[in-house]
């Protein structure tokens, strides 16, 4: 299911190849996030011409609308949104824990409001599991207890045992046919938790692993530091996947700490607000230095927009609100996230990954503005 | 210039190849709209694919923004938005007379504040070509006056007599390289006033003539009547352009009176309300009926939409307000428009024109609700 291929020397980075149903998945990698079942402002055209090997689904908010009956009838997630590659699906623990108004912790789920209309629902491993199987998503996630970064720690080792629990129950959920499915470990930045979470994980032999409790409005430092004492305790033979992470530069440093698979809603959120990431950092297109540019966003780059548009051209169709420009900034975004990833692959095959992580970290200077997306981007 | 190919025996339908310095365009066509240097939320490519021939600019608006200094260092606009066929240009006449605050009309043109920020502009014949030229647009419009379709026949004529002496001052100025230039017939419903103006318009020998005044919210009748009472005066040697008409039923019906180009803002603009167009009429796709219809927008159309996406995938899209769902509504609208006038120059060259008409007309069930955008679209 997960071969490791190779391991670079400098650092934890590793290459590895996960085969799914709907096919392989060469890792590292970056998935985009398709939360209501598209991609935001991408057809899957343009997401197969930028080598986007595997994208997102949510159980949370695919439950809600459309609902299970019309992708049952349409005859699961990927027929109904004409994408063919692998899909892996959030179980809806994020989104209970983060976007709903929680009534009643119970000890099979969560009874909470539907942030919508304020209708009341039920989410547990159970409930989590059978959705997930009813979308027929290659990858399935547990349904999880994920507190907020300023929980106590009391209130952390609460999330874990509930955690460890439901992840029991989701284990013993039947699945659709291949689907795989990975555990999440809680434990905030208490190593002793997250150790305790990722032993009784490993010990239900999940098809992978996730680090959760990251990507929810956390510092920096925080985050790195939660991804750096669970890995420890991940087997090795199975990939790793750090949850709604990160900026291009985060992602090369979490690699380098051994994560195999990234989710974020960075490179499309930024796009329409008119910033495109590039190998300096963030740019905004928006901005007036821009009007007579007439350079792609980025040199190299060779993503339909930087082949077909200039930064002029994009910058007059975001300043008069043409979908266009949004549109192409995502584009270019997206496949930024998929080709540093490609070239994280292809230096530590090679054996020059320290060489392009630090290049990398040398050239990216993060912004101010991408950081506060990147809180911003919890609400996920 | 312009080839007349074909005429219809059953009705004053023409097939026509016009001939421009981005390539030619077969007649009768359907031009997309491009106010702002983007037909909305298409890319060129998409238009390419559904064979959209040529598409349109606005004098008025790019003007503003992004301004002259931009496209012109951008080498032109074919160049700035980055497509290769024939662009027609507005002349911002319409604008000017139905957007801005007129601050006074002069006689060589029009002082105005700008819609946007109410700066105080000026345009007249010169102006208008002189933007025209910069932009590079194939076919160059004259600086028309048009006048509410509720003017006096007193306002009509003073409308009529500037924009017979506007078109003169037009007429002089100096154009693009190989830059087509169209006179502008104005007057109403007042067949004295539309000869008038025609005929003054044919003895200056422009290379095509619009029938302007139309789709200015006056009701159908009228709209048919204008176009009447004005395309026996015009040479059928020449191409013939009804501006901002209309909907699919009324091209045909305006092919049959001998029109031989049409824009309309309706296919891109209907389709971020959620409304396709069908050869039944429109249908909306947000509507609660189509939650479960997996078929295609339209079974037979070969637009990207509808070979990818069911009725059900983009309604959800549209209902959680996903960028992709108002996308594929766009494309699958303007390849109808286009398509339609396909098929009425296949049928005028088979000599099945008249059945086609009989047909389409059979078919098409005219809706309130587009009727009423058509109004709306007054704001062109």
């Amino acid at each position: 299911m997960f071969e490791l291929l190779k391991t670079d020397p400098s650092s934890r980075a590793r290459v590895g190849r996960l085969t799914t149903p709907h096919g392989t998945v060469d890792t590292p990698v970056f998935m985009s996030v398709g939360t209501q079942g598209s991609v935001k402002a991408l057809d899957p055209r343009e997401l197969t011409e930028m080598d986007a090997q595997i994208i997102l689904g949510n159980t949370y908010h695919l439950n809600i609308r459309p609902g299970l009956d019309i992708i049952n009838a349409a005859g699961g997630l990927h027929r109904f949104m004409n994408w063919p590659a692998p899909i892996l699906t959030d179980s809806g623990g994020f989104q209970v824990f983060s976007l709903a108004t929680i009534r009643k912790i119970q000890a099979h789920g969560v009874e909470f409001r539907s942030h919508l209309d304020g209708s009341l629902l039920f989410l547990g491993p159970k409930e989590a599991m059978a959705i997930q199987a009813a979308l027929g998503s290659d990858i399935a996630m547990v349904f999880d207890d994920c507190p907020a970064h300023t929980s106590t720690p009391r209130e952390l080792q609460a999330a874990v045992d509930r955690t460890i629990r439901w992840a029991r129950e989701c284990r013993e959920q039947p699945r659709a046919p291949g689907q795989l499915i990975f555990g999440i470990v809680q434990g905030g930045v208490q190593e002793a938790l997250r150790q305790e979470c990722a032993r009784a994980l490993v010990d239900l032999k999940f098809d992978g692993y996730a680090i959760g409790g990251v990507s929810v409005g956390e510092p920096e430092p925080e985050m790195m530091r939660a991804v750096e004492i669970t890995e420890p305790f991940l087997p090795a033979s199975q990939p790793r996947y750090a949850m709604g992470l990160g900026t291009p530069a985060q992602m090369v440093e979490l690699v380098a700490r051994g994560v195999d698979m990234f989710d974020c809603v960075l490179p499309t959120r930024v796009a329409r607000n008119g910033t495109a990431f590039t190998r300096k950092g963030s740019l905004s297109i928006k901005a007036g230095f821009n009007k007579s540019d007439f350079r792609p966003i980025e040199e190299g780059c060779d993503c339909f927009a930087c082949r077909h548009f200039s930064r002029a051209y994009l910058r007059h169709l975001l300043n008069v609100g043409e979908i266009l420009g949004l549109r192409m900034l995502s584009v270019h975004n997206t496949r930024m996230f998929i080709r540093v990833m490609a070239e994280a692959r292809t230096s530590i095959a090679a054996g020059t990954f320290a060489e392009f992580r630090r290049e990398f970290a040398a050239n990216y200077v993060p912004t101010k503005k991408v950081l506060l997306a990147r809180a911003a981007a919890a609400e996920r």
